[in-house]
């Protein structure tokens, strides 16, 4: 973005905006992942990092689909949030040496990342519906459901065994 | 934390360092809100952020008492999440020029730090309470409603008049 004239003009540009920053969010995810899905201890955890590996992918192409709906080329924008949520994940996940502490410690890494893509959809789905694009708020919610999902089942795993494990 | 070494060795360890995680995260969102609350032009909104300013400084004292009753010194740890996500909300905040659209984008910013806040206090009571520290886990979860509450309001001030101003 500029330095010296401000770009987002209205609720449009805006919009257009969150939508780069959750695409390169998106596809960052994408490149972590696999490095989460091998440090996984707990089968059911692993399996579950990869489930969510292909519905990310699938994410991308979605959010693909709403620039194309929105005349846009898909393009992504600087994300200071998910680089941070990301390094942090990397950075924990590098100090712990017990196998159940380090599933505890990934699954808290992994529901920060389903945290910040939950708001963001959240916000994209409402603009998209003020903004009078009910199409492109109906591909979005898909993807804000599975990150609700994805969160949710996170917990289940940690609650119902991870975390007893660790402790 | 140690370059060489493994500083977290056991679920406790864990519970600590995302406790300084959040301590950090707090103490900068005390010293965000006060731009935010200033950039901020619906009224309801600014007095939004203003009661929540109040709000994080319980927080922080909250945390404090959390550190003394598991005999730690309150001590904040390296938080590059939300790091990020504040200095996105900052370039966020300086490319708005249009009062609604900045209203509409400040929220977005805010929900974001809501939803990491809510996250790792999701992961902290329920590892409290496998810690058999539901002492901990009590206090923490205070934090956590008020978080969530803090969400719920910015949704309700979103969709009520900010969005529709902006769009």
């Amino acid at each position: 973005m500029g330095l010296f004239s401000k770009d987002i003009k209205s609720m449009d540009d805006l919009f257009v905006h969150t939508l780069q920053d959750i695409y390169y969010a998106e596809c960052q995810i994408v490149k972590a992942l696999p490095d989460m899905i091998e440090k996984a201890h707990d089968a059911e955890l692993k399996q579950g990092f990869q489930s969510h590996l292909a519905e990310t992918r699938t994410h991308v192409k979605r959010l693909e689909q709403v620039f194309q709906m929105h005349g846009k080329e898909p393009k992504g924008a600087d994300c200071p949030a998910i680089d941070g949520i990301l390094e942090e994940a990397d950075d924990i996940a590098g100090e712990v040496e017990d196998k159940a502490v380090l599933d505890a410690a990934l699954i808290a890494a992994a529901q920060a990342v389903e945290h910040y893509e939950i708001t963001r959809y959240g916000s994209l789905v409402a603009w998209a519906n003020h903004l009078g694009r009910s199409d492109c708020a109906r591909v979005l919610q898909q993807n804000l459901d599975e990150e609700k999902a994805a969160d949710k089942k996170l917990t289940t795993i940690a609650e119902s065994k991870v975390n007893r494990r660790a402790a």
